[in-house]
């Protein structure tokens, strides 16, 4: 790397060159109680003098929920505060929401460094209050407290936030570090079973690009994971703790060297290709977990097109999406939508495909030539296992 | 530093910390004749094949005196282009703005790396324009050339984007440097006089609070380079020009080992204490260097009651701004305003005043004790000169 320094050039014309390096740094946690008073952790460090403030950010699920345990956890720690409620879910996460965000940390007077909002919620409410918080005095911190299974293993975990805009995912967003996130599996208790699902879908990702041990615990407790909403079972193990650490080791390890997407070959975009597109256009009818199975659905029937998977394993795939309950296809999955979709993720990715495809289970590859022709034949092979197991269901 | 990687810890709780370190490297050019089409600085690099795209974004004044120069130069260089106008001034320094500019990438369909979006306006264009890029896909470069003094001198040289929000100045924003920024003085023949006044009141201020010798230059030839537009002038000689290098560079020395403000004492916020309260009250009656102007106006009068400044400096500081045609008071300068002004800075300085006060010339210190009396007798000292001032004019 070129110097850091500022370095002037006195030839035709006088140049300057600014260089330096912005250190980024921040903690994901696995800890149990968070709302209890007498665990400091959400609160963090505290003034020596005067009453702490925090403005706390939480959807509407949440406050119907534990609403009341957060006003006290704050109470109980006497520290000021105010909680702002948003609505939750896809169709909210919006410029408008983020700007709700803002004018409450103007109404409360957040201290732009030392009163770090705290953000208890889903994906959707910690991508907005994240977003609303690297923008507001142009970087204010917060604390991520996500409530959700895909917010604990996928949205709580890196430094990607945003919002929706002009009909496009995310089109509006930021990378900003959270000072720290605390999972909590006990808010999973009180999910939509639908929900865990959701979440599982993101944690499959990881399994099927790069953790072969990941997919295979998964198929051995898939089901039980899902229905004990990822709680310890009795006695000793306790498969979901396993599952959710592997999702979130796996996914940091790939974050990490590249947290400003610099290397556009990334992984984790796996199944992140056409699912933006999808999710949007069939919105709200598919949570973004959905989405982002029916898309590894499609690109797991591209790899066995390719002969990068064999059709013994791409039927463990779409056999284990099946037992999470999660969607392999949907009608919305047509040859135009796959084409419009292709093309904006190209320009997402400098100009090439970038996508990533299955190897095996466990491992995939990048590849830049794929054909509408190769989409279309994938979507039809993908809609006709559907129908396939749709009438062996009724059979 | 701690080292870059992903650490693991296990104790009680689980967790991960992330760190890494994310470059910038920018670069301020001082050149000539940048709309010539036989220039390539404004386009930088095309790809090999295909056409050349650039969404480009001007402000109404700009489009009204080089609308056509602009797109006779893409059309030169035979680069697919589309030119969004916005409308100019501080009124105007909107999220509805930045939103206009959003919607414009979308619907040219920006690629996020490849195709740098072209500012070319006053502060508050590369402002808004600069604060759209860096949320559009979480960053999409942009290239900068200000066609004002105080975009020359200031908006254009450092890293802050933003617009205003909830009736404060510049609340919503990100640091998001420029790919370059290219400085063209020619623009400036165009300035309406005041303009150019307004951008002088950015340079006095590194000249107050670090360079007496721009400080000596700017009292030898101020009302020179005002009358000239700060352009060359008849023979060799160039003050304007040493001007303008002297204010950049003693800018980016300031700003590049702080570029996300980690440090909150800043001399370069020197005059932007009080001025932004003041701005945004006053708007649109004061531009943003006039509020700047009468911010030191005001510290120097503090200054000079704490024995930091002689009434002789006093004196020829407050006369070098009336020479620049620059205000020295307001009415709207009360004992009310200044508190509420000083108390948000407070929130932006993480609990302290911070604030940059004159010693002598050319040189500054940070005080954090400043009382709501000291401020009155500043503000009422000013306002006796000023009164003096216009008797004096008036007999």
């Amino acid at each position: 790397m070129p110097e850091i320094g500022l370095h002037v050039t006195n030839s035709a014309n006088k140049s300057w060159t600014v260089r330096n390096v912005q250190p980024v740094e921040y903690d994901v946690v696995l800890c149990d109680e968070v709302l209890d008073p007498a665990n400091q952790a959400i609160l963090g460090p505290v003034p020596a003098q005067g009453r702490a403030r925090r403005l706390v950010v939480v959807d509407a699920n949440v406050d119907a929920l534990f609403g009341q345990a957060i006003r006290a956890y704050f109470d109980g720690n006497d520290v000021e505060h105010r909680v702002l409620v948003l609505e939750p879910g896809e169709i909210n996460k919006t410029v408008e929401a983020s700007m709700r965000v803002t004018t409450a940390m103007d109404d409360f007077g957040v201290d732009r460094r030392r009163e770090p909002v705290i953000a208890i919620g889903g994906g959707v409410l910690l991508d907005v209050v994240g977003y609303a918080c690297s923008i507001y005095r142009r970087a204010t911190p917060f604390v991520r407290v996500p409530t959700t299974l895909i917010g604990l293993v996928d949205a709580g975990v890196g430094v990607k936030t945003g919002v929706n805009a002009n009909g496009h995912k995310n089109r509006l967003g930021t990378y900003f570090a959270a000072e720290r996130t605390l999972l909590d599996r006990k808010f999973l208790t009180t999910l939509p079973r639908r929900h865990v699902s959701n979440g599982l879908a993101e944690i499959l990702k990881i399994a099927l690009i790069k953790d072969r041990e990941l997919f295979d615990l998964m198929e051995a407790t898939g089901e039980h994971v899902l229905e004990a909403k990822m709680q310890r079972g009795p006695g000793s193990v306790d498969p979901a703790l396993e599952i959710i650490d592997r999702a979130i080791h796996g996914m940091l390890t790939e974050l990490q060297p590249n947290l400003w997407e610099k290397t556009l070959e990334r992984v984790v975009d796996y199944g992140h290709t056409f699912s933006p597109s999808l999710e949007m256009v069939a919105l709200p009818a598919l949570l973004h977990g959905e989405a982002v199975c029916i898309d590894m659905a499609l690109t797991t029937c591209l790899g066995e097109q390719r002969g990068l998977v064999t059709e013994e394993e791409r039927r463990r795939v779409l056999d284990l999406m099946t037992r999470l309950e999660l969607p392999t296809w949907h009608p919305l999955l047509t040859a135009d939508l796959l084409q419009r979709a292709l093309a904006d993720t190209v320009r997402h990715r400098d100009g090439q495909q970038r996508l990533p495809l299955p190897v095996g289970i466990g491992s995939a590859c990048f590849v830049n030539d794929v054909s509408p022709q190769e989409l279309a034949d994938a979507a039809a092979a993908l809609e006709a296992f559907e129908l396939a197991q749709e009438s062996a269901v009724r059979a």
